[in-house]
């Protein structure tokens, strides 16, 4: 079954804000097995509206479109459609009075505007929004054509397509072939030397299908294949898996589309309850800023020290002044020292440190990118390695968190 | 004159990227003086991509097409267009030179689909790529319709928009009128709370046109008029942007499209030679990663601290054991006693803290959201602000550090 995206608003066409619904959309698309051959932008207008809603219907059986159900004045979508397909909009009374219920709170009158935001098509069904005001709206034209209406604010949008256009699409589209796939994930190998490690796999691949992309800062493979049940897909999914996962084992992260290198370090940190603390100089407490964005932490992250300057380096840690006049501030030993004291100080399981030229000038005869980044553990000798890495000061400084974390990663596994 | 945007993807409609391409050449189409009426996405498709050619060559003077040029079999748009327009495709010299020269360094021989990036529309002429190996390609029909082709990957398209599209869309479209605007930035208000408030400017207004949308967590104000010059601009600019700043000014945060609420924080810091430091306990560094974000900050920043743990902040910072079990970590009392003693122990000009509970559990019978911000500044009284912040764990810390941020301005602008 073929479907296509139509999104309304001229904040879109006029570049001031991404067209992320589409992406979204195409993404339930794709899991529920539809085809997905146009997407296309219109702004909030009526005659544009309705020749879009024109040429989808005429190639298209189910058309979903997002944007325009807000309660201002250019909010048209929900009449322009109802007007090509000559069908009243009447009102919900669920969205009415969740409407209702907010104007009283706010001690407003209801304006007309608002009351139009729980309007739908008569002789089909409103869709519930979880997340905001307006109603999205579901109908179904004479010859079988299926139109989805969804509002414009992305959190609106997540909320609806789980909620209600998920299951009204795999209603519409029964599978006996279902989309299965494995996602592995691979960091610190560029995408193009891990597309040319993989160049005899993917040759000539049709079944399963192999697609190559970014996840931030990781590569992810996704192995693709329809069946008919997961015993089947497995069988044409396990083989292909199993053989990329040995090529590339030194730069494997694990499975899953939904787990990061950092939320697979930092489950084993909470689960084994293996504490951690970190001094960061050019990192400036962004590797603690990541630690501490999981809820309860606390359990193994105590503080940490962002020693930005060469002489805190040494009246907080104790590196001796010697080690960063000799080797210089963005050297191993630094790094070393700064992770070794501050492990010691802690008394923690793990120590990191982070020493380097974020850029963009480089430091003491160091090019810009050029890292230190050490992992004391008790009972260890301590790991230090050396990167050099591309791209902005904001990007070294990411990507020098990950390396962290990578090296956390083969530590825990024993890999390092 | 109207332009339109097709970006060619397979794996835009797969949902596997966003297509920011068509928010970036938007941009430049507004900038340019065009009016866009439409944007659409077709796969890596020969039929399609005509189809769609065909349509906005019914309907638009000129059409910007992105993607598909690249090295692999997919890769057929410019194959395609001249395929629908009957016209030769030619190799551009210089483009080939660099292709051969990339394959020669890494000893390869030069597989003929690499060739084919080197390709432009005969009779048209090839547009250069200086971040990539395909060349642009624009061709002016017999009609006057013209077609610009662009390649993919969104730093190709960064700056083959600047180095060729704009300066042939100027020439295309070369105005008397031009687009002015000033663009007005809000922090610490919410959109509809920002709207509702300028409800009677707004109202009736067509010139300037003023659009409200977010940046970042700020809120930006354009308001904008066409013009012949810049004096003429600036007399319809001025009275209605003075109006709005005048009634706003509490949460006004300066002008301009470019520079955020942290940007002018910083160089105002910088410029004064202000130095600073933090205690961070639920923000985790996350203050310290946005100081050092900035080259050149270790002039103002030496060092600070994360002091996660209720025991490390008596023991770091010696903020006394009795306070906080007396008026709980989560306090006005913690925060003040955090931010006045890491300033004394730096003796820095600020100190910032922060303690709250992020969530999503609350703390100590705080509701999650609820966060305390100090401002240690010598010689003045401490300032300590109480927040309720919505949202996630990570919207609540990114939240926080904003209004750390916006108090320090207010600060130095003596307006707190």
């Amino acid at each position: 079954m073929e479907a296509e995206i139509i999104a309304v608003g001229t904040e879109i066409l006029m570049g001031e804000i991404t067209n992320t619904n589409a992406q979204a959309i195409a993404q339930v698309l794709v899991e529920t097995g539809f085809d997905n051959y146009y997407q296309s932008v219109v702004g909030d207008n009526t005659a544009r509206i309705q020749a879009a809603l024109k040429l989808a219907l005429s190639r298209s059986e189910v058309i979903i479109l997002s944007g325009g159900l807000g309660p201002t004045r250019d909010d048209i979508t929900k009449a322009a459609i109802a007007d090509y397909l000559k069908v009243k909009l009447v009102e919900d009374e669920e969205s009415l009075a969740k409407i209702k219920a907010r104007a009283a709170r706010l001690q407003q009158v209801l304006p007309a505007n608002n009351r139009a935001q729980a309007l739908y098509l008569k002789g089909g069904r409103p869709l519930k929004n979880r997340a905001g005001l307006a109603c999205g709206a579901y109908y179904q034209t004479q010859d079988h054509r299926h139109i989805i209406i969804l509002p414009g604010p992305p959190r609106e949008v997540a909320g609806l397509l789980t909620d209600e256009v998920q299951p009204l699409l795999r209603e519409l589209n029964p599978q006996e072939f279902k989309l299965y796939s494995r996602f592995l994930r691979f960091f610190g190998i560029t995408e193009s030397r891990l597309a040319a490690s993989l160049d005899d796999v993917i040759a000539g691949q049709t079944d399963p299908t192999l697609a190559i992309y970014l996840k931030g800062h990781e590569i992810g493979v996704r192995i693709s294949t329809k069946a008919t049940n997961d015993t089947a897909a497995q069988a044409k999914l396990i083989p292909i898996a199993g053989q990329i996962i040995q090529r590339l084992h030194r730069y494997y992260t694990g499975e899953g589309e939904q787990l990061s290198l950092k939320d697979r370090v930092m489950q084993a940190l909470l689960d084994h309850h293996l504490t951690i603390t970190a001094a960061e100089s050019f990192t400036g407490g962004l590797f603690q800023t990541s630690l501490t964005h999981y809820a309860g932490v606390s359990r193994i992250f105590k503080g940490g020290w962002v020693t930005y300057d060469d002489a805190i380096k040494t009246s907080w840690l104790g590196v001796p002044k010697a080690t960063i006049s000799e080797q210089g501030v963005v050297s191993a030993e630094v790094a070393a020292q700064m992770a070794v004291r501050s492990r010691q100080l802690l008394e923690t399981d793990f120590a990191l440190s982070f020493t380097g030229a974020a850029g963009p000038q480089g430091l003491e005869g160091q090019p810009a990118g050029t890292v230190f980044i050490a992992l004391a553990q008790a009972g260890h000798p301590t790991l230090v390695r050396e990167y050099h890495l591309g791209g902005t000061r904001q990007a070294v400084r990411e990507r020098s968190v990950d390396c962290a974390f990578k090296m956390l990663y083969d530590r825990l596994l024993g890999n390092d």
